[in-house]
């Protein structure tokens, strides 16, 4: 490396060093605002919060830092493997953003915010109405911001996808929908004809908050969680955040007529921080940590979730527990009524709580949607109607109001292109399932509660490398295979053809 | 006013609104720091709170900054009211921080950082040796920051009282000390000779956490507490932080084992915070809100604690709420039983647990030592060693470690002057009392729950100018009179010489 090369790069870590400290922040107060900030704070909380995070945007916009990714990105022939990928993503970034300047930067993020108070109050009401001119405005920002960038692909919602989801475009998700499509809705038919009946009385029993509560630290704990680098509280629509190296934390939410609504969002979130948690520290010291897309992600949180949570074994395995704390509520329900609960199938409204079967139809419908909305195909006044018109048709169930149909989701208040990443995270993970299946005594160690043997094994497979390969290059690298639907199907066929007996 | 100062008062402004940007980040994560950084977590998250800290008081500090108070303070004769207490507090402070360069503040963060660790490692270990190179390096930096001050009165303790309680200084508290100390013990004699026997069984009874919790929710709405604008969660030390305008939070600590004791934290930490809620519009406006003294924060807080939540009024007002609650805890206990068990009176080793007579003692001892220790009669290694001596004295109790001894309390982490503010507290709060008990009914109010008409008496004679006067200015509008210990030790002499009957 010449000495001007060391040089940039010594300015760029120092940079990078000073960023960290104001995302940082932002990551604490956005924590804060979603968890505790009390009603009459928010506006101000929310100021606050873009303030910083428009200064951010002035560091790593500044001329200063552009010339040195530039020159780096020239230079990168120099660098080492890790380095080479954080210029790669940088550059990326800068093409990006290179046009845009921190009061249109601040403009977007303050119309972020309105949408989200405008979605806020249309969900309460139920009327979409009072959304439509925020969600139109989201739109318009995305399309805003695209037409700013240096490399942007020829296509919108391609780049909105190549965003969460680097190289899944298009051309790739509707021959995987596709297939995807075909695959549940026949698997659904399978089930609706099915005699089986399964219990579920015991399901809406009221359950005491801190009996959840006690259970949630419980499971947590089980599956590998780390409570030393990390928190649980409660929210409104629960999530997971990165917040520094060492804090990885989760939130739930409690309703007392539904105890499992609570162990599987903790379940699931506790799968994104197991994966926070197992980050390689090479990652964090050349600031590549952040690098994980979010199909990875769900692909994790959702393994955790399903192929684990929801299997047999799992229940077997938290059965003697959930007696022991649920002891009155569920003092009636054996062991394989539960695992059966746990997996009913059954066409519904809410994409949240759907089961493992039909939850990919929800996310079908959400690509055609977001596709259609921004071909321009779709017009924002006509969005409740083919959303409406989409659930009859795939799934058969019509909303009451736009509060459990259309608005039932926050991710439109900030943008496209998050959904895909569900599905994606199915079929990923229904890939390595297959592979770990092989490698090791799989159902065996959830049976014995081997966390520790599992999570090695997803940290060296599938965690390891997550920051620096593509997902295509990721589940080339883990399975050998390109993305298929195929084995998230067969997966699914092979478990549900047993529960109900087809 | 002429141009050039309409200009600089603008420009002030101005600052003063970004300043309040950096506030309340640092608010939000010191909050975060308290309640919810996980454990290996905090060191990055101190660093954090540190740099934007740091930030803030370069911006606070800066040439152009200066330059403009400097400006205002010499034109202060064109400004209206509110705007020259603002530029009297900030000349103030400019005197005392125009020689402190960031890096010298960045140090001292550092140094109360280390005390911080230091202290928390000490007392678990329960061995003061651990502290003992810290709390001599808080003593250092507190009296190289004093020795940097242009307006720096000449005596060091001075000015870290007239910090915590401005014009609250030795020749004014030796005198009221010596009062209070004395009518104390003697008042202890009294109690401590009486054969009246209190029943006290009941009070460590196993009562599950979710129980107080919701006791919790139910006082502090019940005394007037908003929680629209503001928020409760678990801490290990109990504190109420004043986030922004909308959003005074409050912390507690539960124990199975003492429910009284989250009882009183929540009462007195919800007292700070209804202050807080209650505040002047215009306060906010011109940035004066910051300004009540500790002092008077511990009188209103200990108002709503003691002099209301410890009397017969109270408890009979609470007492059906709780056996509602507590149910199975509480069944055997009557109302008269309660009442007594909440006023027991015992010297002990631990000032947050002590009742409301000894409390006074422990003050004392504190005001003693730090006196002491300023003016380099104490030296810091005798320090455990004077404070067994001084509680052995004064209490009659020795502690066994010095954990429960000398550094039971946070406060000397980073710096001194603070104790003295609580006993002043007091010595306020009984002084407003008799005030209040002339205007209105006060006992009726407190028995009917009337907390609107409690808390409005309270909002237009104690909290109104608590930012624009000073304490004894303050003392003097609401009661007419000067400091004195003599309103306090006749309260304390009336209601417990009913107790325990002497």
């Amino acid at each position: 490396m010449t000495e001007t090369t060391q040089k940039h790069l010594k300015k760029l870590y120092k940079t990078l060093k000073l960023l960290k400290k104001y995302e940082h922040a932002v990551a604490l107060m956005n924590f804060d605002f979603e968890t505790a900030a009390p009603p009459c704070a928010r506006d101000d909380e929310n100021d606050t919060i873009n303030f910083f995070a428009n200064e951010s945007f002035r560091i790593s916009n500044s001329k200063a830092t552009k010339e040195t990714i530039v020159y780096l990105y020239e230079h990168k022939d120099e660098l080492e493997e890790l380095d080479k990928a954080l210029i790669d993503g940088l550059y990326d970034e800068y093409l990006k953003t290179k046009n845009v300047t921190p009061s249109v930067q601040l403009k977007w993020l303050k119309v972020y915010g309105r949408a989200y108070t405008d979605w806020l109050a249309a969900k309460k009401a139920g009327k979409f109405r009072y959304f439509k001119k925020s969600l139109a405005a989201v739109v318009a920002a995305a399309r805003e911001e695209i037409n700013l960038r240096e490399n942007a692909l020829p296509d919108f919602y391609d780049n909105l996808l190549n965003d969460c989801e680097k190289g899944m475009l298009k051309a790739e998700l509707d021959g995987f929908f596709g297939e995807l499509k075909v695959g549940l809705i026949d698997l659904i038919a399978k089930i609706k004809s099915s005699k089986q009946v399964i219990r579920r009385d015991f399901l809406s029993r009221k359950v005491p908050v801190y009996k959840q509560a006690e259970f949630s630290d419980y499971v947590l704990k089980l599956n590998g969680y780390d409570f030393d680098k990390g928190y649980l509280t409660t929210t409104e629509h629960p999530f997971t955040m990165d917040i520094s190296r060492y804090d990885a934390r989760v939130t739930t939410h409690y309703y007392e007529d539904m105890f499992l609504s609570n162990i599987y969002s903790v379940v699931h979130e506790g799968g994104h921080a197991i994966f926070m948690q197992n980050e390689r520290a090479e990652d964090y010291e050349h600031f590549i940590n952040d690098r994980i897309t979010n199909g990875m992600h769900e692909s994790v949180s959702r393994f955790y979730e399903n192929v684990i949570g929801r299997s047999e074994e799992y229940i077997g395995l938290i059965y003697p527990q959930l007696k022991r704390v649920f002891s009155e509520e569920l003092k009636d329900v054996s062991e394989r009524e539960l695992y059966e609960a746990v997996n009913i199938v059954e066409p519904s409204l809410i994409r949240t709580e759907a089961d493992e079967v039909t939850y990919g139809l929800h996310i079908v419908i959400r690509y055609e949607m977001e596709k259609a909305l921004c071909s321009g195909k779709l017009k924002v006044e006509d969005v409740p109607a083919e959303w409406n018109r989409l659930y009859k048709e795939y799934l058969g169930v019509t909303p009451k109001t736009d509060a459990e149909g259309v608005l039932q989701d926050v991710h439109w208040t900030s943008g496209f292109g998050y959904f895909p990443s569900y599905a994606l995270g199915n079929a990923y993970n229904a890939m390595y399932l297959k592979k770990i299946s092989e490698d090791m005594d799989f159902k065996g160690a959830i049976r014995r509660g081997d966390f520790a043997a599992i999570n090695e094994w997803m940290k060296e497979r599938v965690f390891k490398k997550a920051n620096v390969l593509t997902p295509k290059e990721w589940l080339k690298d883990i399975t050998g295979e390109s993305l298929s639907a195929k084995p998230f199907i067969d997966y699914l066929t092979e478990k549900y053809s047993k529960i109900y007996c087809f």
